[in-house]
Protein backbone atom coordinates (compact mmCIF):
# COMPACT_ATOMS: atom_id res chain seq x y z
CA UNK A 1 0.00 0.00 0.00
CA UNK A 2 1.14 3.63 -0.50
CA UNK A 3 2.62 5.00 2.62
CA UNK A 4 0.80 8.75 1.71
CA UNK A 5 -2.84 8.41 2.86
CA UNK A 6 -3.68 10.82 -0.23
CA UNK A 7 -2.15 8.25 -2.82
CA UNK A 8 -4.12 5.33 -0.48
CA UNK A 9 -7.51 7.08 -1.66
CA UNK A 10 -6.91 6.88 -5.65
CA UNK A 11 -8.80 4.74 -7.26
CA UNK A 12 -7.96 5.96 -10.82
CA UNK A 13 -5.13 6.99 -12.67
CA UNK A 14 -5.32 8.98 -15.58
CA UNK A 15 -2.18 9.76 -18.26
CA UNK A 16 -1.34 12.45 -20.51
CA UNK A 17 -0.02 10.55 -23.92
CA UNK A 18 2.26 12.55 -25.93
CA UNK A 19 6.00 12.67 -24.27
CA UNK A 20 4.20 10.66 -21.13
CA UNK A 21 3.38 7.37 -22.32
CA UNK A 22 4.68 7.38 -25.93
CA UNK A 23 8.46 9.01 -27.59
CA UNK A 24 6.14 10.92 -30.10
CA UNK A 25 9.34 12.28 -31.64
CA UNK A 26 11.16 8.99 -32.14
CA UNK A 27 7.83 7.28 -33.40
CA UNK A 28 7.71 10.71 -36.24
CA UNK A 29 10.94 10.04 -37.12
CA UNK A 30 10.93 6.76 -37.52
CA UNK A 31 7.86 7.22 -40.34
CA UNK A 32 8.68 10.15 -41.31
CA UNK A 33 12.31 8.94 -42.39
CA UNK A 34 10.95 5.47 -43.56
CA UNK A 35 7.97 7.49 -46.60
CA UNK A 36 10.65 10.20 -46.53
CA UNK A 37 13.19 7.63 -48.12
CA UNK A 38 10.58 5.71 -49.72
CA UNK A 39 9.72 8.74 -51.93
CA UNK A 40 13.53 10.37 -51.86
CA UNK A 41 12.21 13.79 -50.12
CA UNK A 42 14.86 15.94 -48.22
CA UNK A 43 14.06 16.10 -45.19
CA UNK A 44 15.41 16.43 -41.44
CA UNK A 45 12.95 14.69 -39.84
CA UNK A 46 13.75 15.34 -36.13
CA UNK A 47 13.79 18.85 -37.01
CA UNK A 48 10.29 18.26 -38.62
CA UNK A 49 8.77 16.59 -35.67
CA UNK A 50 9.51 19.03 -33.51
CA UNK A 51 8.05 21.74 -35.99
CA UNK A 52 5.24 19.48 -36.03
CA UNK A 53 4.59 19.34 -32.18
CA UNK A 54 5.65 23.11 -31.64
CA UNK A 55 2.10 23.48 -33.91
CA UNK A 56 0.07 21.54 -31.57
CA UNK A 57 -0.73 24.33 -28.91
CA UNK A 58 -1.23 26.93 -31.08
CA UNK A 59 -3.66 24.73 -33.40
CA UNK A 60 -5.34 23.65 -30.16
CA UNK A 61 -5.58 27.58 -28.84
CA UNK A 62 -7.21 28.26 -32.32
CA UNK A 63 -10.38 25.87 -30.82
CA UNK A 64 -10.34 26.83 -26.97
CA UNK A 65 -10.56 30.37 -27.85
CA UNK A 66 -13.64 29.52 -30.03
CA UNK A 67 -12.04 31.02 -33.21
CA UNK A 68 -12.51 28.00 -35.07
CA UNK A 69 -15.44 25.03 -33.77
CA UNK A 70 -14.24 21.71 -32.16
CA UNK A 71 -12.21 19.62 -34.52
CA UNK A 72 -10.58 16.55 -33.52
CA UNK A 73 -6.82 16.21 -33.13
CA UNK A 74 -6.21 14.67 -36.23
CA UNK A 75 -7.48 17.40 -38.64
CA UNK A 76 -5.26 19.41 -36.75
CA UNK A 77 -2.38 17.06 -37.15
CA UNK A 78 -3.10 16.88 -40.70
CA UNK A 79 -3.28 20.88 -41.41
CA UNK A 80 0.10 21.42 -39.49
CA UNK A 81 1.73 18.63 -41.67
CA UNK A 82 0.26 20.49 -44.77
CA UNK A 83 1.49 23.99 -43.67
CA UNK A 84 4.93 22.05 -43.25
CA UNK A 85 5.30 19.88 -46.10
CA UNK A 86 4.65 22.91 -48.03
CA UNK A 87 7.49 25.14 -46.35
CA UNK A 88 10.10 22.20 -47.28
CA UNK A 89 8.73 22.35 -50.44
CA UNK A 90 7.01 19.11 -50.75
CA UNK A 91 3.86 20.76 -51.56
CA UNK A 92 3.08 18.42 -54.25
CA UNK A 93 3.42 15.12 -51.73
CA UNK A 94 0.11 12.99 -52.60
CA UNK A 95 -3.10 12.97 -50.70
CA UNK A 96 -2.53 9.46 -49.81
CA UNK A 97 1.33 10.28 -48.52
CA UNK A 98 -0.10 12.66 -46.21
CA UNK A 99 -2.99 10.67 -44.69
CA UNK A 100 -0.37 7.82 -43.71
CA UNK A 101 2.04 10.47 -42.46
CA UNK A 102 -0.56 12.09 -40.42
CA UNK A 103 -1.96 8.48 -38.73
CA UNK A 104 2.17 8.23 -37.77
CA UNK A 105 0.45 9.75 -34.70
CA UNK A 106 -1.49 6.64 -34.06
CA UNK A 107 2.15 4.80 -34.01
CA UNK A 108 3.93 6.04 -31.34
CA UNK A 109 6.39 3.33 -29.56
CA UNK A 110 5.52 3.79 -25.62
CA UNK A 111 8.43 4.14 -23.21
CA UNK A 112 10.01 1.08 -22.09
CA UNK A 113 8.78 0.90 -18.50
CA UNK A 114 5.29 2.19 -19.91
CA UNK A 115 3.51 -0.98 -19.72
CA UNK A 116 5.65 -2.75 -16.96
CA UNK A 117 4.18 0.13 -15.14
CA UNK A 118 0.55 0.03 -16.51
CA UNK A 119 0.25 -4.26 -15.94
CA UNK A 120 0.92 -3.35 -12.43
CA UNK A 121 -0.65 -0.38 -11.88
CA UNK A 122 -3.85 -1.62 -13.39
CA UNK A 123 -4.44 -4.56 -11.11
CA UNK A 124 -4.95 -2.19 -8.05
CA UNK A 125 -6.43 1.17 -10.10
CA UNK A 126 -8.44 2.02 -12.65
CA UNK A 127 -6.13 2.98 -15.48
CA UNK A 128 -6.96 5.36 -18.67
CA UNK A 129 -5.65 7.78 -20.76
CA UNK A 130 -6.64 11.55 -20.85
CA UNK A 131 -5.08 12.89 -23.89
CA UNK A 132 -5.75 15.64 -26.13
CA UNK A 133 -5.50 13.05 -28.60
CA UNK A 134 -9.27 11.78 -30.11
CA UNK A 135 -10.46 8.31 -29.38
CA UNK A 136 -9.47 6.69 -32.85
CA UNK A 137 -5.87 7.86 -32.22
CA UNK A 138 -5.82 6.52 -28.62
CA UNK A 139 -7.40 3.31 -29.30
CA UNK A 140 -5.38 2.38 -32.06
CA UNK A 141 -2.11 3.46 -30.37
CA UNK A 142 -3.10 1.31 -27.26
CA UNK A 143 -4.18 -2.10 -29.50
CA UNK A 144 -0.69 -1.47 -31.46
CA UNK A 145 1.26 -0.90 -28.15
CA UNK A 146 -0.41 -3.21 -25.62
CA UNK A 147 -1.56 -0.49 -23.69
CA UNK A 148 -4.01 -1.64 -21.40
CA UNK A 149 -6.46 0.81 -20.44
CA UNK A 150 -9.18 0.35 -19.02
CA UNK A 151 -11.26 2.74 -21.01
CA UNK A 152 -10.23 5.27 -23.47
CA UNK A 153 -11.00 9.02 -21.74
CA UNK A 154 -10.43 12.05 -24.28
CA UNK A 155 -10.63 15.42 -25.08
CA UNK A 156 -12.62 14.67 -27.80
CA UNK A 157 -15.28 12.99 -25.43
CA UNK A 158 -15.95 16.69 -24.35
CA UNK A 159 -14.96 18.47 -27.18
CA UNK A 160 -12.57 20.25 -24.99
CA UNK A 161 -8.81 20.41 -25.57
CA UNK A 162 -7.02 20.47 -22.15
CA UNK A 163 -5.94 22.65 -20.32
CA UNK A 164 -9.89 23.12 -20.43
CA UNK A 165 -11.67 22.23 -16.86
CA UNK A 166 -14.20 19.86 -18.63
CA UNK A 167 -11.45 17.97 -20.23
CA UNK A 168 -10.28 17.03 -16.09
CA UNK A 169 -13.45 17.09 -14.41
CA UNK A 170 -14.30 14.38 -16.95
CA UNK A 171 -12.52 11.78 -15.55
CA UNK A 172 -13.95 11.62 -11.72
CA UNK A 173 -17.68 12.44 -13.37
CA UNK A 174 -17.36 9.57 -15.63
CA UNK A 175 -15.87 7.12 -13.18
CA UNK A 176 -18.36 8.41 -10.96
CA UNK A 177 -15.30 9.34 -8.33
CA UNK A 178 -14.58 13.00 -6.18
CA UNK A 179 -11.47 14.59 -7.72
CA UNK A 180 -8.96 13.95 -5.34
CA UNK A 181 -9.68 9.64 -6.26
CA UNK A 182 -7.74 10.45 -9.36
CA UNK A 183 -4.02 10.92 -10.32
CA UNK A 184 -3.56 12.80 -12.91
CA UNK A 185 -0.11 11.42 -14.27
CA UNK A 186 2.11 14.03 -16.67
CA UNK A 187 5.79 14.91 -17.97
CA UNK A 188 4.74 18.29 -18.17
CA UNK A 189 4.08 20.66 -15.27
CA UNK A 190 1.50 23.15 -17.01
CA UNK A 191 -0.68 19.80 -17.65
CA UNK A 192 -0.37 18.74 -14.13
CA UNK A 193 -1.20 22.28 -12.12
CA UNK A 194 -4.15 22.54 -14.28
CA UNK A 195 -5.66 18.86 -13.00
CA UNK A 196 -4.49 20.11 -9.60
CA UNK A 197 -6.69 22.98 -9.73
CA UNK A 198 -9.56 20.58 -10.63
CA UNK A 199 -8.92 19.09 -7.58
CA UNK A 200 -7.34 16.23 -8.79
CA UNK A 201 -3.52 14.59 -7.42
CA UNK A 202 -1.12 15.19 -9.66
CA UNK A 203 2.45 12.88 -10.44
CA UNK A 204 5.55 14.26 -12.36
CA UNK A 205 7.15 11.34 -14.38
CA UNK A 206 10.49 12.61 -15.90
CA UNK A 207 10.85 12.33 -19.64
CA UNK A 208 14.31 14.12 -20.26
CA UNK A 209 14.30 12.21 -23.74
CA UNK A 210 10.60 13.39 -25.25
CA UNK A 211 13.13 16.20 -27.19
CA UNK A 212 15.21 14.10 -28.25
CA UNK A 213 18.49 12.26 -26.41
CA UNK A 214 20.51 14.48 -23.93
CA UNK A 215 17.45 16.87 -23.49
CA UNK A 216 16.15 17.62 -20.50
CA UNK A 217 12.82 16.40 -18.18
CA UNK A 218 10.54 19.26 -16.58
CA UNK A 219 11.32 19.84 -13.25
CA UNK A 220 8.41 20.48 -10.75
CA UNK A 221 8.80 24.13 -8.86
CA UNK A 222 7.77 24.78 -4.98
CA UNK A 223 4.60 26.25 -6.21
CA UNK A 224 3.34 23.95 -8.42
CA UNK A 225 2.04 21.82 -5.47
CA UNK A 226 2.52 18.61 -7.45
CA UNK A 227 1.91 15.00 -5.31
CA UNK A 228 4.59 12.73 -6.24
CA UNK A 229 7.61 12.88 -9.21
CA UNK A 230 9.06 9.59 -10.21
CA UNK A 231 11.30 8.36 -13.30
CA UNK A 232 8.97 6.00 -14.48
CA UNK A 233 5.62 4.20 -14.82
CA UNK A 234 6.99 0.98 -12.32
CA UNK A 235 8.63 3.88 -9.77
CA UNK A 236 5.08 4.71 -9.74
CA UNK A 237 3.20 2.13 -9.17
CA UNK A 238 5.95 1.32 -6.47
CA UNK A 239 4.95 4.67 -4.59
CA UNK A 240 0.98 3.54 -5.14
CA UNK A 241 1.64 0.02 -3.67
CA UNK A 242 0.43 -1.41 -6.70
CA UNK B 1 -12.26 -13.69 -43.55
CA UNK B 2 -15.58 -13.49 -43.53
CA UNK B 3 -17.39 -14.41 -46.51
CA UNK B 4 -20.21 -11.64 -46.57
CA UNK B 5 -18.47 -8.54 -48.19
CA UNK B 6 -20.38 -6.42 -45.68
CA UNK B 7 -18.83 -8.15 -42.61
CA UNK B 8 -15.02 -8.31 -44.00
CA UNK B 9 -15.40 -4.39 -43.82
CA UNK B 10 -16.19 -4.04 -40.80
CA UNK B 11 -13.88 -2.64 -38.64
CA UNK B 12 -15.60 -2.13 -34.98
CA UNK B 13 -17.69 -4.29 -33.21
CA UNK B 14 -19.65 -2.65 -30.71
CA UNK B 15 -22.45 -4.89 -28.03
CA UNK B 16 -25.51 -4.33 -26.29
CA UNK B 17 -24.63 -5.57 -22.36
CA UNK B 18 -27.20 -6.39 -20.28
CA UNK B 19 -28.50 -9.63 -21.28
CA UNK B 20 -26.37 -9.56 -24.44
CA UNK B 21 -22.81 -9.87 -22.83
CA UNK B 22 -23.66 -10.46 -19.24
CA UNK B 23 -26.18 -12.81 -17.82
CA UNK B 24 -28.20 -9.79 -15.62
CA UNK B 25 -31.13 -12.04 -14.13
CA UNK B 26 -28.54 -14.74 -12.52
CA UNK B 27 -26.08 -11.80 -11.36
CA UNK B 28 -29.21 -10.11 -9.72
CA UNK B 29 -30.46 -13.48 -8.13
CA UNK B 30 -26.99 -14.26 -6.83
CA UNK B 31 -26.36 -11.03 -5.56
CA UNK B 32 -29.37 -10.30 -3.86
CA UNK B 33 -29.94 -13.68 -2.30
CA UNK B 34 -26.68 -13.39 -0.51
CA UNK B 35 -27.92 -9.82 0.85
CA UNK B 36 -31.14 -10.83 1.52
CA UNK B 37 -29.82 -14.18 3.69
CA UNK B 38 -27.98 -12.29 5.31
CA UNK B 39 -30.56 -9.69 6.51
CA UNK B 40 -33.44 -12.19 6.91
CA UNK B 41 -35.32 -10.88 3.77
CA UNK B 42 -38.07 -12.90 2.49
CA UNK B 43 -37.80 -12.01 -1.30
CA UNK B 44 -38.98 -14.12 -4.89
CA UNK B 45 -35.36 -13.03 -5.99
CA UNK B 46 -35.98 -13.78 -9.82
CA UNK B 47 -39.33 -12.39 -9.64
CA UNK B 48 -37.59 -8.98 -8.06
CA UNK B 49 -34.68 -9.13 -10.83
CA UNK B 50 -37.81 -9.44 -12.99
CA UNK B 51 -39.96 -6.53 -11.18
CA UNK B 52 -36.43 -4.50 -11.35
CA UNK B 53 -35.48 -4.65 -15.03
CA UNK B 54 -39.31 -3.97 -16.09
CA UNK B 55 -38.38 -0.57 -14.43
CA UNK B 56 -35.77 -0.05 -16.74
CA UNK B 57 -37.14 0.97 -20.00
CA UNK B 58 -39.94 3.43 -18.25
CA UNK B 59 -37.09 5.02 -15.91
CA UNK B 60 -35.17 5.46 -19.13
CA UNK B 61 -38.01 6.47 -20.98
CA UNK B 62 -38.98 9.69 -18.34
CA UNK B 63 -35.14 11.08 -19.06
CA UNK B 64 -35.68 10.59 -23.20
CA UNK B 65 -39.06 12.60 -23.21
CA UNK B 66 -37.31 15.71 -21.48
CA UNK B 67 -39.53 14.84 -18.45
CA UNK B 68 -36.18 15.10 -16.60
CA UNK B 69 -32.68 15.74 -17.28
CA UNK B 70 -29.82 13.15 -17.50
CA UNK B 71 -29.50 11.19 -15.40
CA UNK B 72 -26.78 8.12 -15.06
CA UNK B 73 -28.17 4.25 -14.61
CA UNK B 74 -26.80 3.75 -11.69
CA UNK B 75 -29.00 6.49 -10.60
CA UNK B 76 -32.22 4.84 -12.15
CA UNK B 77 -31.75 1.24 -10.76
CA UNK B 78 -31.36 2.86 -7.27
CA UNK B 79 -34.63 4.72 -7.76
CA UNK B 80 -36.33 1.65 -9.29
CA UNK B 81 -34.82 0.04 -6.13
CA UNK B 82 -35.96 2.46 -3.36
CA UNK B 83 -39.61 1.55 -5.28
CA UNK B 84 -39.93 -1.89 -5.41
CA UNK B 85 -38.31 -1.97 -1.93
CA UNK B 86 -41.08 -0.34 -0.52
CA UNK B 87 -43.42 -2.76 -2.60
CA UNK B 88 -41.93 -5.16 -0.85
CA UNK B 89 -42.34 -4.14 2.88
CA UNK B 90 -38.30 -3.31 3.21
CA UNK B 91 -38.63 -0.01 3.18
CA UNK B 92 -36.59 0.08 6.61
CA UNK B 93 -33.94 -0.95 4.20
CA UNK B 94 -29.81 0.55 5.30
CA UNK B 95 -29.13 3.08 3.16
CA UNK B 96 -25.45 0.82 2.67
CA UNK B 97 -27.34 -2.21 1.61
CA UNK B 98 -29.54 -0.04 -0.73
CA UNK B 99 -26.28 1.23 -2.28
CA UNK B 100 -24.33 -2.04 -2.28
CA UNK B 101 -27.50 -3.65 -4.08
CA UNK B 102 -27.92 -1.08 -6.63
CA UNK B 103 -23.72 -1.87 -7.33
CA UNK B 104 -24.95 -5.58 -8.02
CA UNK B 105 -25.45 -4.68 -11.36
CA UNK B 106 -21.31 -3.53 -11.80
CA UNK B 107 -20.99 -7.74 -11.16
CA UNK B 108 -23.07 -9.48 -13.56
CA UNK B 109 -21.22 -12.50 -14.79
CA UNK B 110 -20.58 -13.15 -18.70
CA UNK B 111 -22.72 -15.36 -20.91
CA UNK B 112 -19.87 -18.55 -21.49
CA UNK B 113 -19.30 -17.96 -24.88
CA UNK B 114 -18.76 -13.88 -24.12
CA UNK B 115 -14.92 -14.03 -23.45
CA UNK B 116 -13.75 -16.13 -25.25
CA UNK B 117 -15.72 -15.05 -28.89
CA UNK B 118 -14.44 -11.17 -27.51
CA UNK B 119 -10.90 -12.45 -27.37
CA UNK B 120 -11.15 -13.67 -30.94
CA UNK B 121 -12.99 -10.72 -32.07
CA UNK B 122 -10.29 -8.30 -30.84
CA UNK B 123 -7.72 -9.62 -33.04
CA UNK B 124 -9.05 -8.03 -35.91
CA UNK B 125 -11.90 -5.61 -34.99
CA UNK B 126 -12.13 -2.78 -32.40
CA UNK B 127 -14.28 -3.46 -29.79
CA UNK B 128 -16.55 -1.86 -27.26
CA UNK B 129 -19.54 -1.97 -24.99
CA UNK B 130 -22.64 0.60 -26.63
CA UNK B 131 -24.57 0.32 -23.81
CA UNK B 132 -27.16 2.30 -21.61
CA UNK B 133 -25.32 1.49 -18.60
CA UNK B 134 -22.68 4.28 -17.26
CA UNK B 135 -18.99 4.21 -18.21
CA UNK B 136 -18.34 3.32 -14.22
CA UNK B 137 -20.79 0.74 -14.23
CA UNK B 138 -19.01 -0.78 -17.38
CA UNK B 139 -15.54 -0.35 -16.56
CA UNK B 140 -15.94 -2.35 -13.01
CA UNK B 141 -17.56 -5.26 -14.75
CA UNK B 142 -15.33 -5.37 -17.69
CA UNK B 143 -12.60 -5.69 -14.52
CA UNK B 144 -14.54 -8.17 -12.56
CA UNK B 145 -15.40 -10.26 -15.73
CA UNK B 146 -12.09 -9.60 -18.10
CA UNK B 147 -13.94 -8.43 -20.86
CA UNK B 148 -11.25 -7.18 -23.35
CA UNK B 149 -12.51 -4.01 -24.17
CA UNK B 150 -10.53 -1.43 -26.68
CA UNK B 151 -12.57 1.31 -25.05
CA UNK B 152 -15.56 1.68 -23.37
CA UNK B 153 -18.54 3.75 -24.94
CA UNK B 154 -21.67 4.51 -23.68
CA UNK B 155 -25.08 6.50 -23.54
CA UNK B 156 -23.60 8.58 -21.14
CA UNK B 157 -20.81 9.76 -23.39
CA UNK B 158 -23.28 11.23 -25.33
CA UNK B 159 -26.18 11.71 -22.13
CA UNK B 160 -28.67 10.33 -24.69
CA UNK B 161 -29.95 7.00 -24.09
CA UNK B 162 -30.39 4.26 -26.75
CA UNK B 163 -32.29 4.05 -29.06
CA UNK B 164 -31.50 7.66 -29.43
CA UNK B 165 -29.55 8.32 -32.91
CA UNK B 166 -26.64 10.09 -31.48
CA UNK B 167 -25.77 7.13 -28.83
CA UNK B 168 -25.24 4.70 -32.37
CA UNK B 169 -23.61 7.45 -34.14
CA UNK B 170 -21.57 8.10 -31.33
CA UNK B 171 -19.36 4.78 -32.59
CA UNK B 172 -18.76 5.46 -35.68
CA UNK B 173 -17.90 9.37 -34.83
CA UNK B 174 -15.68 8.55 -31.93
CA UNK B 175 -13.95 5.88 -33.91
CA UNK B 176 -13.63 7.82 -37.17
CA UNK B 177 -15.42 5.30 -39.16
CA UNK B 178 -18.15 5.14 -41.35
CA UNK B 179 -21.57 3.90 -39.87
CA UNK B 180 -21.45 0.60 -42.16
CA UNK B 181 -17.95 -0.22 -41.05
CA UNK B 182 -19.56 -0.83 -37.26
CA UNK B 183 -21.35 -3.78 -36.35
CA UNK B 184 -23.61 -3.59 -33.83
CA UNK B 185 -24.41 -6.82 -32.00
CA UNK B 186 -27.28 -7.63 -29.54
CA UNK B 187 -29.56 -10.04 -27.95
CA UNK B 188 -32.38 -7.55 -28.67
CA UNK B 189 -34.35 -6.99 -32.55
CA UNK B 190 -35.25 -3.41 -31.23
CA UNK B 191 -31.92 -2.44 -30.39
CA UNK B 192 -30.86 -3.57 -33.75
CA UNK B 193 -33.36 -1.95 -35.94
CA UNK B 194 -32.55 1.40 -34.32
CA UNK B 195 -29.08 0.72 -34.97
CA UNK B 196 -29.71 -0.22 -38.74
CA UNK B 197 -31.58 3.42 -39.20
CA UNK B 198 -28.44 5.26 -38.09
CA UNK B 199 -26.54 2.66 -40.64
CA UNK B 200 -24.91 0.55 -38.52
CA UNK B 201 -24.59 -3.48 -39.51
CA UNK B 202 -26.45 -5.42 -37.44
CA UNK B 203 -26.19 -8.96 -35.69
CA UNK B 204 -28.58 -10.60 -33.66
CA UNK B 205 -27.20 -13.25 -30.79
CA UNK B 206 -29.90 -15.49 -29.71
CA UNK B 207 -30.21 -15.50 -26.00
CA UNK B 208 -32.83 -17.54 -24.68
CA UNK B 209 -31.65 -17.48 -20.99
CA UNK B 210 -32.37 -13.89 -20.21
CA UNK B 211 -35.26 -14.25 -18.66
CA UNK B 212 -34.35 -17.49 -16.98
CA UNK B 213 -33.60 -20.76 -18.04
CA UNK B 214 -36.13 -22.44 -20.84
CA UNK B 215 -36.76 -19.01 -22.07
CA UNK B 216 -37.06 -17.78 -25.26
CA UNK B 217 -34.68 -15.72 -27.40
CA UNK B 218 -35.89 -12.80 -29.62
CA UNK B 219 -35.86 -13.62 -33.27
CA UNK B 220 -35.22 -11.51 -36.23
CA UNK B 221 -38.32 -10.82 -38.49
CA UNK B 222 -38.04 -10.79 -42.42
CA UNK B 223 -38.63 -6.93 -42.30
CA UNK B 224 -36.27 -6.60 -39.67
CA UNK B 225 -32.91 -6.08 -42.30
CA UNK B 226 -30.69 -7.78 -40.09
CA UNK B 227 -27.35 -8.83 -41.31
CA UNK B 228 -26.42 -11.79 -39.17
CA UNK B 229 -27.69 -13.88 -36.83
CA UNK B 230 -25.85 -16.20 -34.06
CA UNK B 231 -26.00 -18.45 -30.89
CA UNK B 232 -22.79 -17.16 -29.35
CA UNK B 233 -19.80 -14.53 -29.54
CA UNK B 234 -17.43 -17.59 -31.05
CA UNK B 235 -20.08 -17.90 -33.63
CA UNK B 236 -19.93 -14.21 -34.41
CA UNK B 237 -16.19 -14.32 -34.75
CA UNK B 238 -16.44 -17.18 -37.15
CA UNK B 239 -18.70 -15.51 -39.39
CA UNK B 240 -16.42 -12.55 -39.35
CA UNK B 241 -13.32 -14.57 -40.08
CA UNK B 242 -11.93 -13.32 -36.75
Amino acid sequence: MAADPALRAVRAVVFDVFGTVVDWRGGIVREGGALGAARGWEVDWPAFADAWRGRYQPSMERVRSGERPWVPLDVLHRESLDELLAEHGLGGAAEADRAALTLAWHRLDPWPDAVPGLLRLRRSRVIAPLSNGNVALLVDMARRAGLPWDLVLSAELVERYKPHREAYLSAPRLLALEPPQVLMVAAHVGDLVAARGCGLRTALVRRPDEWGPGGRAEEAGPDDGIDLVVDSFVELADALGA
